[in-house]
């Protein structure tokens, strides 16, 4: 295999088509229920070596989806919304790309010269694979609330059913941010023989109280919506824009650093020199920024996967539900390396959290690395500071032994 | 005048009646706009001076109303909703005690033996003082949204026009926190030769960047919801309660420290040992305390109130405001000696503002001190930490001579 160019050089996995695949087994869930005819939408970037053994999973966050690098051929197919494209906190939504582009290609972080990078929309999502917009097969109709409760092990679960389909039974690595990282730790867990190594970034073994507050707000803000109609809102013609917008004003600002929105707003005005004296506009660059959010935000993601991807990443416990309450208990049995990175301004998943899994595979002996890079962007940095975690990631799956 | 007794045998002031005193002129606004017919709720503890130097005028933050301290004889009046009362941030609103009980009264910081102490409901409020919800005299309906927009400066004027019919000119000290700190500095700075002393705790010259958009959250919150009806709700039968509830939520969280809430709460679900499997149900016994205190909330707190007073809140700036950009401009003609009290924990207000204010005051040469108080709580401090801000303000206001 060429050694990758140098990061300089790096380039992009190119135009890149989501592709779709039903799974043949219903997923068994957490709750009890069993999740039939589950479809997973996804998206692979290089090339898989003959002996299987370069795959990395790439899990994504609350608002992401499969399109995680690349330009995009088409919007996922079974997306609610019109328009629904990347992440578009950085602004690439426009350009179609994907939402980790600058991690994932040729000589990147995730490196598509040497490794095959998967990545899925996760269960529950609304980019592709089953989730509440879906369709119920019992009903014929989408599942709105009716669509089961899941967990971040189910989503693993998913994932787990849908490598099987493409004949992967190994990964060395599964990385992901925030939500995505505690994919990454679920798998590492759930399967601790078929990962060799976790890289997770501004993640965490269980969201801080703070935490759980913001996500319930969020949430609650999406429910007392009137348009939100109990969760069947499909085909009604309404849907709870309102409430939506609300939530991701609350999520974006947890996102970013109170010294970030100083920097990149001030208490800068809107209009001219002065004030307007109004109620209901914006006055401050800020809040018009923030309505600028919550409308784009509500064109490209469906209500009901925030709510059952928010109440998932909250349920999050690896101390609770695989340790009896115990940290280290529930990581005793992990054989992956693990890699954490985490940020210095982010308070949403701060830094601590990432100490204390470190701390505790430190004590049991397992092999770990924390990176803590000072910026100053908030939980953001995971998607804004790639430059930065570029060679920390290069180098850390440096040492896997690939059998080029 | 007898010795004030020490703090241990601090007490009440006992049953105190709100009272109300109608504005024989016009308010003139900062937005240009006259507003006619003023009332404002007040109360008062301890007794006027024969020479009238020993008036302390508290001012109340956003949820705030003029029973400041002792026991309620009744409800506001005025009051929009039924059992409308103090701050119940610390539940003492089912004992009808003033929401600074624990800092005015005989002994305390704001000693009633020594001090007259004044506390009105601010123009814009819900608790007596015209605001958004009182009559307009033009159209014999409640204003609604058409209420003027007012500014801090515009309470302030309503203040003193408030105090010159008790005969009141000049101040011994104006204090508040958070939203009353606000107050206090205005009056010293609109009337630099009335206000002997300034104490502001947990406040600020201008609210920064995230705490302007958290303001604006909640707004939007209130104005999304359809019940709000433009601002026009009262007598609909409907109120933007869901919308009020998520505004109060968010209000909340940023009230308070994230160890404050690991501490309280930490991940400690709401029933047995483990998780439900709702979306719509708390699971956490945070998300269940939030939905009490939004609940409570709305039953006491009238929306509009909350987006006026807020939006006043956020326009505040002294440097923009009178100093041409600069805050020792601003100050320069300040005449008040000045006490600042801070929270370590508080990142709403949190003490750097405090600090810049002390720098540009001390760079002036006015006469200046800060103390900032570390303690977990948050910006809630200032209604939870009393006994340790109660020894810095009675030493402080222990220095004005009193003609007694």
């Amino acid at each position: 295999m060429a050694q990758p160019p140098s990061a300089l050089a790096a380039g992009s996995v190119g135009t890149v088509e989501t592709r779709y695949l039903d799974l043949p087994k219903p997923i068994r869930l957490d709750c009890g229920r069993e999740l039939p005819a589950v479809r997973v939408a996804y998206e692979t970037y290089g090339i898989l070596s003959p002996r299987r053994d370069n795959v990395i999973l790439v899990c994504h966050a609350l608002s992401g989806d499969a399109h995680a690098a690349g330009f995009a051929a088409a919007p996922p197919a079974e997306s609610t919304r019109d328009g629904f494209g990347a992440e578009d906190r950085d602004g690439t939504a426009g350009k179609g790309l994907g939402w980790w582009d600058g991690m994932i290609g040729p000589g990147k972080a995730f490196d598509t010269d040497r490794f095959f990078v998967v990545s899925t929309n996760l269960l529950g999502g609304c980019g592709g694979t089953t989730g509440p917009s879906s369709i119920d097969p019992a009903t014929g109709r989408p599942y709105g609330a009716d669509f089961p409760v899941i967990t971040v092990a189910d989503m693993v679960r998913t994932e787990r059913a849908f490598l099987d389909e493409l004949g992967i039974e190994r990964l060395a690595a599964v990385a992901g941010g925030s939500l995505g990282g505690m994919q990454a730790f679920q798998w590492a867990v759930m399967f601790p023989d078929q990962v060799d190594a976790v890289v997770a970034i501004a993640s965490t073994h269980a969201l801080h109280p703070q935490g759980v507050a913001w996500n319930a707000i969020a949430r609650d803000a999406i429910m007392r919506d009137p348009a939100w109609q109990g969760g069947h809102y499909y085909g009604t013609g309404r849907a709870p824009d309102a409430g939506m917008g609300v939530a991701r004003m609350v999520g974006h600002i947890t996102y970013l650093s109170a010294p970030a929105l100083n920097d990149k707003f001030g208490r800068r005005l809107q209009f001219a020199d002065d004030i307007r004296y109004t109620i209901t506009e914006p006055e401050y660059e800020v809040e018009s920024y923030l309505r600028h959010q919550a409308d784009s935000f509500v064109k490209r993601f469906d209500a009901n996967t925030y709510l059952y991807t928010s109440r998932a990443l909250t349920y999050f416990d690896l101390a609770r539900q695989h340790g009896g309450g115990s940290l280290a208990r529930a990581l005793e049995d992990l054989s992956a390396r693990t890699l954490l990175i985490a940020f210095s301004s982010d308070w949403l998943y701060p830094p601590s959290a990432s100490r204390e899994i470190e701390e505790a595979l430190r004590a049991l002996g397992k092999s770990v690395e924390l990176q803590v890079i000072d910026a100053p962007y908030g939980h953001d940095c995971f998607l804004l500071e790639e430059a930065r975690q570029t060679p920390i990631i290069r180098e850390f799956l440096s040492e896997h032994g690939l059998s080029d």
